[in-house]
């Protein structure tokens, strides 16, 4: 018999959970340069920074193999944590990959997640050093950690945005979470009807985009030929309402983004509207973009305009914590953050 | 129908599956010192050397909760990889710490967790730097990555044996898989008897090897003031025997070891006794016991000898990939690896 209050996880929510758990810590090494609480933690090696992130992806929480192909699982498991790494402005250089396998996997089976881990590193020039393998009881569990480098005057936190800055995004955004919805709504169909065979045909830029999400390598490549660096940087794995309210947090300041300035595909409003649901809902909170989220000076809005694959939304403001979506008629709303991985988070991500 | 042979992952084994898995990978990164195949990854910064070491825990397959207190946990998944980290001869740095929580988990029980991690991290005088925390289908998920770094001329690889070299092995073997055999025995009783009430008292030895590694961060500071480097090193997790063939393997020889000079304590034995079990395959075979096994040059022998906490147990034979263990009567057995996790076992480790 205890008095004492027994808190469930979801009552105190997964930001607070994380704060919570890891406040009792402070850095005592010299060499830590950032502990938790951006997109990766950063170790200084005296001329260069490097940066280090880590994802968690568990079987029935974070993919689902019914419609997952372990190929593209494995690609994704790396590219995940490089979207990180990019965000971050550093290079991916090492990674490693820990698997808990369960019972019901074969060799070839792991050859392929494996072939797909491989891809990723050749796509991105990025090194497999090590991991851990073992039996898993339950699903599929997978664990990969990456390692990049950046020079230090270079690196981009969440810390960086300065009143006035524009706010910058890269790609579109939603399609991810639109394509996620057609493999659910198949999958659906598919369990009710056995004899039922899934109709992906037409829907292939959205299903691309959540089964083998892209890294906006080439727009971070065009920022550093036109001399532009970024003030604050995140990458959009929660939506881009989440990643606004971090860059704000973080960085001290408020925003203003225009709700018809956010890119959408036209294929991601079309499966929307197959879906009697509002596009602007899926960019704000469908998150899985992995899209770079930044800010730049002002100065510098005719080099970002110029890039392809670059949009302007908004720009920074001083009213701490605020973050405003602006609509046509000129009223705006509170952005709230909704990702939808109800309860999935990350204390580097 | 295809006639593609499909294999279990059980035909290939462990350390086969590993090799296999990663065989198709070749770092490109200059970076990239060493990747699979040691204690930890090594990464080059010029002057010094980064170590980088990952173990994913998974309940029911490393782990039981019924016998293993949260805080306990917490502390030993840290600990598992800075004994990685040591083994590479180097000093611990930064951790990241991933874990998925199942919904039976409270706040508290989270807190408890932590608080070993937290326990850890001021002992090894660590910091927690990032992670990723998220809801999991199934049990309890963790997955820790540690960073060090070591002066390049320091490194201790598992490649490092020379011929005639003296092997030596820290503290006791076999007492954390006897302490494991108390808790599951009492475990067994309880579950067929309710009311059964644990007997723990008289066994604090051998449990607290098993919930409480520690770590000989001593010997490795007491062979540096006396000079002594070691040529090869490596954790014992996996059993003595598995240990001595990776170096073999590793540094392309053979060794012998003597039966009467592996180190067991009376503990241990008495404990082997009432299981019926020879208290020497404990120590060859049971693992988890996070002691160093390494070897140093013959005219090192004084030096090591007067060390408290090192058995010099036998010596390096240029007889490759022959790993023998030598009787009181002279006969001698050829060692095999037999890790007690029947499938678990890590490309790092």
């Amino acid at each position: 018999m205890t008095a004492k209050k027994v808190r469930t996880i979801e009552e105190l929510g997964e930001f607070g959970l994380i704060d919570h758990l890891t406040s009792g810590f402070t850095p005592s090494q010299k060499s830590t340069h950032l502990g938790v609480g951006d997109d990766a933690a950063v170790i200084d090696h005296g001329s260069y920074l490097q940066v280090v992130t880590t994802d968690m992806l568990l079987e029935g929480v974070h993919f689902d193999l019914v419609y997952t192909p372990l190929k593209h699982l494995g690609y994704k498991a790396v590219v995940v944590n490089l979207s990180d790494v990019y965000a971050m402005n550093a290079a991916p250089r090492q990674i490693t990959v820990s698997v808990g396998i369960s019972g019901k996997f074969t060799v070839e089976a792991m050859e392929e997640f494996y072939e797909g881990v491989k891809l990723a590193c050749e796509r991105f020039n990025v090194d497999l050093v090590g991991g851990d393998t073992s039996g898993s009881m339950t699903g599929l569990v997978i664990s990969v950690t990456a390692l990049g480098t950046v020079l230090k005057e270079e690196i981009g936190l969440r810390s960086g945005a300065k009143n006035n800055q524009l706010i910058c995004v890269t790609g579109d955004l939603g399609a991810s979470y639109m394509g996620l919805k057609i493999l659910e709504r198949e999958k659906k169909l598919h369990a009710e009807d056995p004899a039922f065979q899934p109709e992906l045909v037409g829907y292939d830029y959205v299903l691309e985009r959540f089964l083998k999400p892209e890294l906006r390598v080439d727009v971070l490549l065009e920022l550093k030929e036109a001399g532009v660096k970024p003030g604050a940087m995140i990458d959009i794995s929660d939506g881009l309402s989440s990643e606004l309210l971090h860059i704000c947090k973080a960085s001290e300041c408020g925003c203003q983004v225009y709700d018809d300035r956010i890119p959408i595909a036209d294929e991601t409003k079309q499966v929307a509207e197959e879906f009697q649901m509002e596009p602007l809902v899926a960019a704000l909170h469908g998150g899985e973009d992995y899209e770079l989220l930044f800010t730049v000076p002002i100065s510098d809005y005719d080099k970002v305009n110029a890039i392809a694959g670059v949009s302007v939304i908004g720009n920074i403001t001083d009213q701490i914590g605020k973050a405003l979506l602006v609509g046509n008629d000129g009223n705006a709303i509170g952005l709230q953050a909704q990702g939808w991985n109800a309860y999935s988070s990350e204390q580097d991500d």
